[in-house]
């Protein structure tokens, strides 16, 4: 419960100073600008008086309660000040001070102190190394932070790890004309989460879209948790720093955190319903679209402009942002003949020219809504300046209010039609300055509404038909090892969970070739299986399409020969081909679900990277959206005439592997490699199990 | 030579009128207000002044002599009016009415007729539908245009195909406190061209990067030979419309164009230097980077901060745009850390934190320009409020304007510190709102000096070793004829250019077998070769892999059996296997030299898609560039310790291919599919020629 942190009664600063560019000082005088509403305590033992304020020696000594200090003082003087605060039951400190976690191993020891002398007395640490809070919420108000972009009330809430990514947002909002709810920039995290921060917007009324800058997930699986609760509300837009190796790495260096994979972050966002973008700006633009629209019941969208030029340019962008262009109703088309002028294009973009006054744009815009066919619109405006300009502006004010469908609007005009940008933006139609952001922000909603109309998935275990038991019997032969499981193991495992595997027998003697070659059939391959043969097919351990008895009794042989030191075992199986190569491999990930991977074979991981990942468990519905997703995906549906595999096959081995693979936390890496496609089935014809002690 | 449209020593505005709605209104109050430096002579039969200017009733009872004229009345009217301006001597008629080509055929007809009149006396047609020109040359000023964006001088010119994009274009660089140099929105294009205007701009000193917002090319010959000049001496910038397909079907619609493929855009760009962008900001952010400073010689950035997050995304993008971090020297990394404070960063980013001052900052952004390791500066600079930032921004300012290397800036702050931008602007340095555009302004800056670099390709023919009479012989028999080429024929063009294939003999009697399987070598392939026959594999007509005289001999009886309808010849190759298939392709444009095609063979092209397309011709670095940029490239180079192909022997397929495409434009088609390329060698393994008569 974050209410005395985002609205706090009372507000004490420690450092406050009467020296402007001290952080006290600059925090102090955010409150009294935002007309803070409750009473603001400066602490500074050598001042009496601080810009007027009775200023107190210490926390201790100011006569009312206290929910939050604000702290700017020298790091090691940090514990003692939050003793005096946890003997006055202050409930919030904001550490702003630096010189914590990410200075080093004292800086550590540090963060952890504070930390424990907080919660001896039910206190909560923000930060340290934090920038702070704002609330604009009219009964609270507060700006308990040292930045500078002026506060006003909106429904858009920002929490940013990085305080200058966070400045960045509120700048850009407040440039065009937005307020924010709440805003949250951590620091260290040290004890107030990010995920606390999501958690609490996300119960918040007046927050209708949540804005996050991450570099770093502190804790990947609470976020997961919290964002796919939050998601189902209202929309989390996400921009996550380090998206490159150098990236990476600089976030590794600026928040003292582990390296971590931009893919996890992917597979994350893409579980919880969370929005990622690759730009601030973009982000920021579509967060302008959530405050006030519907969100799209589909993809189809209407492009209404009066200058041609610009809607080609939103055309290309809706299609590659992946929309779809309306194809308007004949009746709908009908309406519009009779309304437009004769030089007007009654097609998607429809194309009122820029003659065009109120009735013709404005009608234009109303005969749309009642379109079954459309679910969005996107209307160019160009401010010409031979017509009503403003008569058109008022008219789609008017519509806007009202609309049953979400509309964004691009408006070319300037500041003497400042006015139409007004009226527009009144009626809560986002106004941009460029077709792409208009389209783009429109993608935005729309992919919104598809995660909302997937809802919360419901994932469904296999249970009578995966012998759990079965598998942990095999896998507690090796528990505590860090190793790679024996191959007839891991067949045994594959096949207790109903994964269908190549027929496959062990064999230890000679004897056995004759019997268990009849079982399979020929053509067969015969591979060597002892622990120290990592690499079978480069030692030679692996002889491929043995075609009768003869040769395979020969090729047996031999590989006694070969392998006599390491006394091992052999396994015999069908030898398979012309089936499509797939991979499905698992990486056991810290403090979250395994990772699940699925790509085709060969080539196509290696150089192409052509592969997707996602977190387990899977539903039906998520494993056929990843197979999907592949660039190659076609060629499992078939080119040139061929007939495609059997997707069905391949979803159960998926939904089998990433329950295994969750039931079993000792399972390290798990690789299917490869799993051979066929119209009709799909088979793993080898398989690796690292398993981790 | 386009200076009198430019530079216009008068201007008449046929269709002026005191109605503040109309066009003639409105261009003559843009030419008012901007303060025009010659004579304005409003023409209206009806009206005896205009704005308090005397008004003539028609262009030829104007007393002085009328370099420009706009025109903005009734199009059945115009060819009236263009009679009366040629006899009056007007050099120039900018036809601003619209319902000429964009309408159909009987506005195409009107069109034609109005370019016939004014060259009949030498006058040239800007136009028709279109929106006007701009110069803001102080000693000109000249707005004949009916738009609304205020006009001031910079070294920024703008061609625009769509007025309403132009508009667009003009009204950021005005938000971003840029002028412009030159404007033009040039409508139906029936006279006055787009590339006669780039030319113009190219040769125009002040100047100093162009942008062009471009939906079809009319001319895509002259556009390449006019932007590969131009790009030699100042940056072309360039947004295409219709990069989707429905983008395509809204330009043709809108222009009435042909259908054009995005690809030939692409391809055209790439040869002639233009720098493609996909959205208008990100063009404009480039421009505004290109006014001022110098060009990189090198790809390497050097990030400095006063904070840590905009930094590590300007890592991201900059890495995503093709940049790479420059490793400080390690003596500019002493130099530094003498400088800057304890808590400081000494790498790349180098992190001065956002307590440095004007000495801290500054005397790290000047210590980085003596580090030869660093070819640019990107600077992310929040206005901490407890330091002295105009003073770190006045610092900037004076580095900027003596830096010997290309900087560009974000800078996150508010109104209160506009004298920091102002500042850092004044001194040529671009300021970005955001680090995303920084970093791709950057990255367009670094594209254009290798651009530059690169010069002028120079292509050297092939001469001595490519028999152009040979292939002209084989092409001449079939002289004025739409087909593809018989086989045999086609293996002797590519004989005569010294492109390398297969092992081929024609064999029309069995007798002919044994001693060309000799020749060749086991295992062959038998085709069969008639005219008839277009789809041979599919027709049972080639059988691969023929191991044996014996088995040849009964495959032969087979085909001869099977085609005897036909009568017709055969073909024996050798059977290669194992290479790496490559496609190399060739189609004619319309216009314009044909586009030469690479890619990897099978899915790789028709799944994936993964295909590169240049003009033809090639020089070696372009073909080598070309192979490059293929994203299976790796495959070619030998992935798990294979070997890679013969790159120089693909290098010498494609220029001679190139070579031999563009020697004989009755060539329709070509493909070379597939190419097999081995470690030592790249042979053809089957080919194709359309021509057409």
């Amino acid at each position: 419960m974050l209410d005395a942190l985002f609205k706090p009664k009372s507000v004490a600063i420690v450092g406050a100073s009467n020296n402007p560019f001290s952080i006290g000082h600059i925090v102090m005088q955010n409150l009294i600008d935002h007309d803070f509403k409750g009473p603001i305590f400066p602490v500074n033992p050598k001042s009496k008086y601080i810009k007027s304020f009775k200023a107190y020696p210490s926390v201790s000594a100011i006569p009312d309660e206290v929910d939050l200090v604000n702290i700017s003082i020298k790091n090691t003087i940090v514990p003692a000040v939050l003793e005096d605060c946890g003997q006055k039951g202050v409930k919030f400190a904001i550490v702003h001070t630096a010189g914590f976690k990410e200075v080093g191993e004292e800086g550590l020891v540090l963060e952890k102190q504070i930390v424990e002398i907080a919660h001896k007395y039910g206190m909560r640490i923000y930060g340290p190394n934090s920038q702070g809070i704002q609330n604009s919420d009219p009964e609270v108000s507060v700006y308990a932070n040292f930045t500078f972009v002026p506060m006003s009330p909106g429904n858009i809430s920002i929490v940013a790890q990085s305080g200058g990514v966070g400045e960045t947002l509120k700048l850009h909002l407040y440039r065009i004309g937005l307020g924010i709810r709440m805003y949250s920039s951590f620091g260290n995290e040290a004890d107030v989460s990010m995920n606390e921060i999501i958690d609490y917007y996300g119960q918040d009324e007046e927050t209708k879209a949540i804005m996050a800058h991450i570099e770093t997930l502190k804790d990947p699986a609470g976020f997961l948790e919290v964002a796919s609760r939050v998601t189902q509300k209202k929309p989390i837009l996400a921009l996550k720093s380090g998206k490159t190796s150098e990236g990476v790495k600089a976030v590794a260096s600026h928040t003292g955190s582990m390296i971590e994979q931009d893919t996890l972050a992917d597979a994350i966002f893409e579980k919880a319903g969370v929005l990622r973008f690759h730009t601030q700006e973009e982000m920021i633009e579509a967060a302008a679209a959530f405050t006030n629209q519907p969100v799209p019941p589909g993809d189809r969208v209407c492009i209404v402009t009066n200058t041609g030029g610009p809607a080609i340019i939103a055309v290309d962008e809706c299609i590659a942002a992946g929309l779809n262009l309306a194809e308007l109703s004949p009746q709908t088309k009908d309406t519009l003949k009779q309304l437009v002028f004769q030089e007007a294009i009654v097609s998607n973009p429809v194309d009122v020219v820029a003659t065009a006054g109120p009735e013709q744009y404005g009608g234009t815009v109303e005969a749309l809504f009642d379109d079954p066919n459309i679910d969005s619109l996107l209307l160019v405006f160009v401010t010409a300046p031979f017509v009503d300009c403003e008569g058109i502006a008022r008219k789609l004010g008017e519509l806007g209010k009202t609309s049953p469908k979400p509309i964004v609007c691009q408006v070319i005009t300037i500041e003497k039609w400042q006015e139409v940008i007004r009226l527009i933006r009144e009626s809560g139609i986002p106004v941009y300055d460029f077709a792409e952001a208009a389209a783009k922000s429109l993608s935005a909603m729309t992919r919104y509404g598809a995660i909302l109309r997937k809802g919360t998935p419901i994932y469904v275990e296999k249970k009578g038909e995966c012998d759990k038991d079965k598998a942990g019997r095999i896998l507690g032969n090796f528990s505590g090892k860090d190793m790679f499981l024996p191959q007839p193991d891991v067949f045994d495992i594959l096949d207790s969970y109903g994964i269908p595997f190549v027929k496959t027998v062990k064999i230890k003697e000679k004897s056995e070739l004759e019997p268990a070659a009849e079982k399979i059939g020929f053509p067969v391959v015969l591979k060597v299986d002892a622990k120290e043969i990592v690499h079978k097919t480069d030692s030679g351990g692996v002889k491929l399409n043995i075609k009768d008895i003869t040769a395979l009794l020969s090729e047996f042989e031999k590989m006694v020969e070969k392998f006599r030191v390491h006394k091992p075992n052999f396994i015999l199986q069908k030898y398979e081909k012309d089936g499509k190569e797939v991979i499905i491999g698992a990486k056991k990930q810290s403090g979250i679900e395994p990772m699940i991977m699925f790509g085709l074979g060969g080539v196509f991981v290696e150089t192409l990277k052509d592969v997707q990942f996602r977190l387990a468990p899977l539903t039906e519905d998520q494993a056929v959206e990843m197979m999907h997703s592949i660039k190659g995906y076609p060629i499992l549906e078939g080119t040139r005439g061929e007939k495609g595999v059997d997707f069905n096959a391949l979803v159960d081995i998926l939904i089998r592997f990433s329950q295994l693979v969750l039931d079993f936390p000792e399972i390290d890496e798990f690789d299917l490699n490869p799993v051979l496609a066929f119209e009709n089935r799909a088979v793993v014809v080898d398989a690796r199990i690292k398993i981790k002690g």
